[in-house]
């Protein structure tokens, strides 16, 4: 299907816009009046630049507050209509969005917004346009889509037909059966936006909330699927307006947007309801659309195949890994990059690139095809990095994620991960510290990767999209820094989790926020008296918690003893138990050591203000690095 | 009476939370357990420390979700309140604050929660310490606080009091008239927080959005008048949480808050309703509380007195002047000030201190009596600036507001300003500039100041309280570069008036959002006619904003064709015209000339995205200075 989205959906000027949503891919846009308005391009200027740039205009939205009004209001209104009809003349759009009125309509029964609809739909179409009727939430008089449809039936005109808005239908938890009662020709257009689940006056959630497709809590496949069904074939466009996306970046935003178009298209496809239908007669008509045919939902469950460091800041990071149990395994071959594994937990220290404190650079994930990975990766409107390969290095095709991460597909050859071979065994330990025995270490637990606030739902949407991972949980953690916003994503097997800490508003305090480590093993007391007796600075946890963990949990004294004099924290589910420690920061990563027992499936979030605050504590102490 | 503030209200660690609390000039605190918790800090540490400033700790608040529960969980609830009882005695802290139960709550029936709080009320007794019980507007099954009250009356212990608090109360719109029937001494303790009206889900509201007294929208003066009324004796203490303070300055929050509770306090002695009660007997029994006696407010309503810019920038800010008709009237005695004068608008261009580009440094406000505004301004934790006074100078006191710009109080000698002797009339004109006949201004219609995000509920009060200005009304403003939200607070004859213009939360667009005077002519075309003949350089305006402007009103061609040829913006209300145009900025600042009729109470916001569009643009073509 077309693809469109409202101008009013990214900042910038009328030019930055259109040049966005070209570059993202889309095929057209709907033109938001403001953005007219406050634009010195001449309409017949933006004619020419949209098909410069190859787009359609598909909609325009010049005013509200038309129908129902007492008679003298309704010449007016019907004079500015044919003043903006001139201009969709000269601007070549045929369809204008007309919302039901919120202000101005003082007539409650349907006869008179019956007869001013059919006024207005007359001098439509003298003027070679129509009109898309779609009800807001919060209409006067006019709040539902059925509503919308039944006065759209009466006034019975080729000119007048009705837009379909998820966020105003969803909102409300309309039933959504009668949209296949609705003739696919009435249906002049559609405009889509999720929204997370708020208990909040709908005007707010709207103006303020609004999300693309996929980041929010809707079904939105099966709203798409039963406009299908029911015969609609206009453009899928976004509308879609939050307080972040009113600052961000045009380019990142309408990126962003496509992809969520791209995916839904894909989820609609393959929605339950409306399948007979879709696999019919019913998608016969259409252009094959389907940008994701036959590339398969990327499964990255396999796991983490390696975690990229950078720099090494001298011994730091190999300090911190000997210290772990990590035993160097070899030096990349073309590459200043040492391998450093325990027990299939791979951790690459690269000093190709210097930057001025370690972090956690790249992070591989092993798939069944890294082709079909990468494949779906482009058509998801991710950029693939440049790299250069030698002629026997392994496939290792990498994207950037939005928080800067880049993401790496792999494949396995038998037991051991194919890129492997690119690490002679035969290198020399880069440092002079020795190998010590391993910890206990049994594999990647999570990583948990800071997001900066503006584009943390387009980091869920990446990750959910590109590596096939689902949202586990949020949830508000309150520390002494500030508020932060975190979210789980996993794999069904939890063989991948990775925890996305999204950083406050205010940036002077992101610094202690840094990208974590997670490593599991089986008897972590053993694992951290180990630690402890090798000297690894691990984070002071204040006594203080010890006495809250004893008045709040009955975990015998005993136990409390251990965690106290070892500094373990402690949380658990309904499911199971949680010991977790951290190791100091190294530049602006940590690594984490874990147990997870019996199920437990947080992530120590109860904890989580006690590390902020140790860590910051510590950040004080000492010097700046 | 005492004031008190929870640590929850501010960020930091303990240590930075209590220095900030004694330098806002708290009698004492409530210490929440996470930061207890989180400290490395002994309790008696705490306590140390809290003495060594002078600090009570008024209230503890260790866990929740105790009565109505099973009776296994009874008695896990006992042992850990028991903990808690004995970790009280160390922190030396005599009360406890209970929250009602929102998680575990099994029993629905009174008598469970009755017997349980009995028990809870008797360990306390033998502990020394006593229980303020809190229904939560969101408690399972106590939710009110006249059904906490009920329950609190029936066990009928020495040790269980009720604590209410005005958020829980207020937000659920309960009737406030039982608090009468409470006896004071059973109101064991008192917590306050504003909030802005929304239509939210209780628990986010109050999660997320908080404000001090004064910030919101509720009468808190008339709950407090209610509570002496009814005998409570107790602090007055803030628990106010919301995004922003999570993340602000320690510091900055405290004063923040303290000067809220002083308002708050004069207001409640000035509340009508229980006025009768404060004035006798019900007040007899306190001290002397009244921080504010004999400070009354301060009316700004005589007007802007001048406004000075800094630095001039070589000729930059001079040749506007010039342009708009003001007259160089002399050179400060001392300073490298000068002095440019239009039918009393007085524009002070101070060379003293050097910046990257002029802005608006300060402004002036006429008052009645200088000292006294001073003293008020300094009872309510505003710091004096350091000024450096000749002795033949007018007393001018000065005040920083929280966004930065310096607040003056002048007084009049007769018909001038007292601070005009400061200026030698023989001064020679700075520039070669010719001086013009005026341009028809008549007085300074408005002045409009950028608001960090993070400090605009702080600003909002500073300037109700500090100048005695209200709260006119609030907006949100949909511009290309991000959603502004505007405030506008005046004098009652709208002698004065500020709009705070709210910046988006992500900084790298603040860029465009300027400071600006507003200046009034009488007739705009005539001034913007001539201001055009002298060449003056107004902010372009799109032609497409005049093509919507026909469509949207009914103007008649004539004055369509008038604005648009003089490129002059127009807005209407219920009342009234408006008629504006801008000068291009001059650094971080720029010039309005506005005609205001009939009545008009606005400030043209429908065009300010125009005005926002129209400034990026010029932005990007102007070389950077």
């Amino acid at each position: 299907m077309r693809s469109s989205i409202a101008t009013v959906c990214i900042s910038g000027s009328l030019g930055d816009k259109l040049t966005a949503i070209a570059d993202a891919g889309f095929d057209g846009y709907e033109l938001f009046e403001l953005d007219l308005v406050t634009s010195r391009m001449s309409p017949e200027e933006v004619v020419t630049r949209s098909a410069d740039l190859g787009l359609s205009i598909d909609l325009y939205q010049p005013f509200r507050d038309f129908e129902g009004v007492a008679p003298g209001l309704l010449d007016r209104n019907l004079r500015r209509a044919e003043h903006k009809f001139e201009l969709m003349n000269r601007l070549g759009i045929d369809t204008m969005l007309l919302c039901s009125n919120v202000g101005t309509a003082t007539c409650p029964d349907d006869s008179a917004a019956v007869d001013q609809l059919g006024s207005l739909a007359a001098l439509a179409s003298r003027n070679g346009v129509r009109i898309a009727y779609e009800a807001l939430a919060w209409g006067k008089f006019v709040s539902t889509y059925e509503h919308a449809w039944r006065l759209v039936e009466q006034v019975n005109h080729d000119a007048l037909g009705i837009c379909l808005d998820s966020f105003h239908i969803l909102s409300r938890g309309s039933d959504l059966d009668a949209i296949a009662t609705i003739p696919g020709e009435k249906i002049f257009f559609c405009q889509l936006a999720d929204a997370p689940l708020m208990n909040l006056d709908v005007l707010s959630w709207s103006r303020h909330y609004r999300l693309f497709p996929g980041e929010g809590s809707w079904d939105l496949a099966d709203f798409v699927a039963r406009l299908v069904h029911a015969g609609y074939r206009g453009p899928l466009s976004l509308e879609v307006f939050n307080d972040v996306f009113r600052q961000g970046d045009p380019v990142v935003t309408a990126r962003d947007a496509r992809r969520s178009l791209v995916l839904l298209e894909d989820a609609a496809r393959a929605a339950r309801l409306p399948l007979a239908a879709l696999q019919s007669s019913a998608l016969d008509g259409l252009p094959a659309p389907d940008i994701l045919a036959g590339l398969p939902r990327v499964d990255a469950s396999r796991g983490f195949s390696f975690i990229e460091v950078q720099p090494g800041a001298g011994t730091a990071v190999d300090n911190v890994l000997v210290q772990l149990g990590f035993t160097h395994q070899g030096k990349h071959q073309r590459k200043n990059a040492q391998l450093w594994s325990q027990a299939g937990v791979h951790v690459i220290v690269n000093d190709d690139l210097t930057g001025p404190r370690p972090r956690l650079a790249a992070l591989g994930f092993e798939v069944s095809n890294v082709q079909r990975a990468s494949a779906r990766a482009i058509a998801l409107r991710s950029h693939l990095l440049p790299r250069d390969r030698a002629i026997d290095e392994d496939i290792l095709d990498g994207i950037l994620a939005p928080d800067g991460t880049e993401v790496y597909f792999s494949e396995r050859d038998g037991e051991t991960p194919s890129w492997l071979a690119e690490f002679g065994t035969g290198g020399s330990v880069p440092t002079t510290v020795p190998t010590l025995p391993p910890t206990g270490i049994t594999h990647v637990d999570h990583v948990a990767l800071v997001q900066p606030w503006q584009r943390a739902d387009e980091a869920v949407l990446f990750y959910q999209s590109v590596l096939g991972l689902a949202v586990s949980d949020g949830l508000d953690l309150a520390s002494e820094a500030g508020l932060v916003r975190s979210r789980s994503l996993v794999t069904a097997d939890r063989g991948v989790r990775l925890a996305l800490n999204v950083t406050p508003l205010q940036p002077e305090t992101t610094e202690v926020y840094l990208n974590h480590i997670a490593l599991h093993t089986d008897d972590l007391v053993a694992t951290v008296s180990e630690l402890r007796a090798r000297g690894a600075r691990l984070l002071p946890i204040p006594q203080n918690y010890y006495e809250d963990l004893d008045a709040r949990l009955d975990l015998g004294a005993e136990l409390v003893e251990t965690l106290r004099s070892l500094e373990i924290l402690f949380d658990r589910d309904d499911r199971g138990c949680f010991l977790h420690v951290y190791t100091m920061p190294i530049g602006q990563l940590f690594f984490e050591i874990v147990q997870r027992t019996q199920g437990y499936d947080g992530y120590g979030a109860a904890n989580a203000p006690v590390r902020l605050a140790s860590q910051r504590a510590e950040e004080r102490r000492r010097p700046t690095d």
